[in-house]
């Protein structure tokens, strides 16, 4: 029996998909702080894909993937299962092609995320993510409805559109007259980075890449170790609701083990403390999962002194009550 | 007896101020939201001041005026009275300077703000602003050390730098292809928004320009009404500690008077709800005196829809507890 091949993504699917989501995703701004360059003892400039609409960078794949669907695959609609930020991603752009949408969510997933995807007319589907599989429970509902699944990673279409993340920050650093040493994105199943990585290394092959991954879902610095994927039990919790996926995908990880210098495992303490320096000296909201690459910076856990750095902001979906608790230092 | 004459302030400043401050004020984003632009039924770009050096746009006008000290006055340094933003932009150009500065703070301002004044290097000198006069206490230390007092608007260096947020502003919309309808910024002495009216008047005669300001210190309201300098007496409190001055300045008043469409008063509830909205779905962090620009849109005090209008987000220095108790809904 012959194995499935895996669909290849390439830098040019990236620029296709840049083309598609043109006027319809946020081009998000690329910014520096004095105050931040003096702390680390380099340049940092961080990309804010917290302005992006629904407040994080999955709109970019998700629209890219929805867009391209043809006929009666429209008229079924699609399923994703996500725990907030793909969620949104996958409502607001079904929203905009006239889809219907049915997201299937963690129970304990935030109520800002949950109640944003309600808002952008999909229905959800709560799951409790100890006991039930979110991905029988949309391939069962997909398979009623004939929808189309929408991964959250695993996808070329996916990753093409995340990488669009990449053409920005790039283009962005130029023209600030920034070349890059190296840039730092969170990961969790590894659609963004890798998408950013085939961009950097067609455009920048200098520029190192590191991922950033919360410290108890570090399944992809156990990979790159390994040499293949390695995945993490995904029963306890960490305040990076969005990048406790237990693994990368076998779409995403080939492109980020060709492509990575390294990852890097951030703990909650480090993680609140970092949501904390945002918020009093670069007057930004981040959520937990969002934060981690500044966080790698402020640790010195990728390591900034001397050097030009492109960081990814990927999300600022956090609910209030946990914000105020973080502001407090009760987390 | 002749009355001594009101120094002018003309484009021309503007410009020369922003020769000067190039490099090392930072050219702050001008972001644009899709779910704000549908919120109002208009088009947005905020002019996000709270990624200025300190936090605040006061850096601008404090380095401006600190930099042309010359000879003896170089050495006995800067006095100046403020709640804090202004406070923090002359410690910080006068340390990127090499001045002594000595700032007169009221007790009760943010503890933030008054640990960064003294974080820059400088010296703080707290007073009860319910007893004690600022400018009587800044006086008679500026005569004891031969320095330099520096006001926090009615100074026609001060006008001139902070006017370069208004030629940041009105090329960055330009290169965003946005022809602004209206301008709408926080006014408190009138420094920041006299300054941006100099430049509009002269590159955009069209643009109009508005001014919003605490309902309980509606002085602005009130003196245009009037038509000349009316003062509230500075006894209450606000949310809005950045904007609690009593009165616009000699300088700053005529040029509001000549070149504004009117103002319009924010309650704190109002400023409150804009602070939380930032928050949940714009992603950043404002300073309630900072956010009464967006909170005239967000109210409608100052109609949006269908027009293009740029918003001036002045400060983002809000102290965390404070933050915390707003995104509770305590405050």
């Amino acid at each position: 029996m012959n194995a499935i091949p895996v669909p290849s993504v390439t830098f040019k699917d990236v620029q296709a998909a840049a083309a598609r989501i043109k006027g319809l995703a946020v081009e998000t701004p690329l910014v520096e702080s004095p105050a931040l360059n003096e702390r680390v003892g380099g340049r940092v400039l961080l990309k804010l894909e917290t302005q992006q609409r629904v407040g994080a960078f999955k709109f970019r794949g998700a629209y890219n993937r929805l867009v391209q669907l043809e006929g009666a695959q429209k008229q079924a609609g699609v399923v994703a299962f996500s725990s907030g930020n793909h969620a949104q991603g996958v409502a607001l752009a079904a929203k905009l092609l006239g889809l219907p949408a049915l997201i299937v969510m963690p129970s304990d997933a935030p109520a800002l995320k949950v109640a944003n995807t309600r808002g952008y007319g999909a229905e959800v589907r709560l799951y409790d993510r100890l006991t039930e599989s979110r991905e029988a429970i949309a391939a069962e509902i997909a398979q009623q409805r004939g929808a189309t699944v929408v991964p959250a990673y695993n996808d070329p279409h996916i990753v093409a559109g995340q990488g669009t993340v990449g053409l920005e920050l790039l283009a962005q650093a130029r023209a600030a007259g920034a070349d890059l040493d190296q840039i730092v994105s969170p990961v969790g199943g590894g659609g963004l980075l890798s998408g950013i990585s085939l961009v950097s290394k067609e455009l920048s092959p200098r520029t190192a890449l590191w991922g950033a991954e919360p410290s108890l879902y570090n399944d992809l610095a156990q990979s790159l170790e390994k040499g293949e994927r390695v995945s993490v039990k995904p029963t306890v919790r960490t305040l990076c609701d969005a990048l406790e996926s237990p693994s990368t995908g076998d779409i995403t990880f080939p492109i980020l083990k060709r492509n990575l210098a390294g990852a890097v495992g951030l703990t909650d303490p480090e993680v609140a403390e970092t949501l904390r320096y945002a918020f009093a000296t670069l007057k930004l909201v981040m959520e937990p999962g969002g934060s981690v690459a500044l966080a790698a910076l402020l640790t010195s856990k990728v390591a900034a002194k001397g050097k030009t750095t492109g960081v990814v902001v990927s999300g600022g979906n956090v609910d209030p009550e946990l914000f105020a608790r973080i502001l407090k230092g009760e987390v």
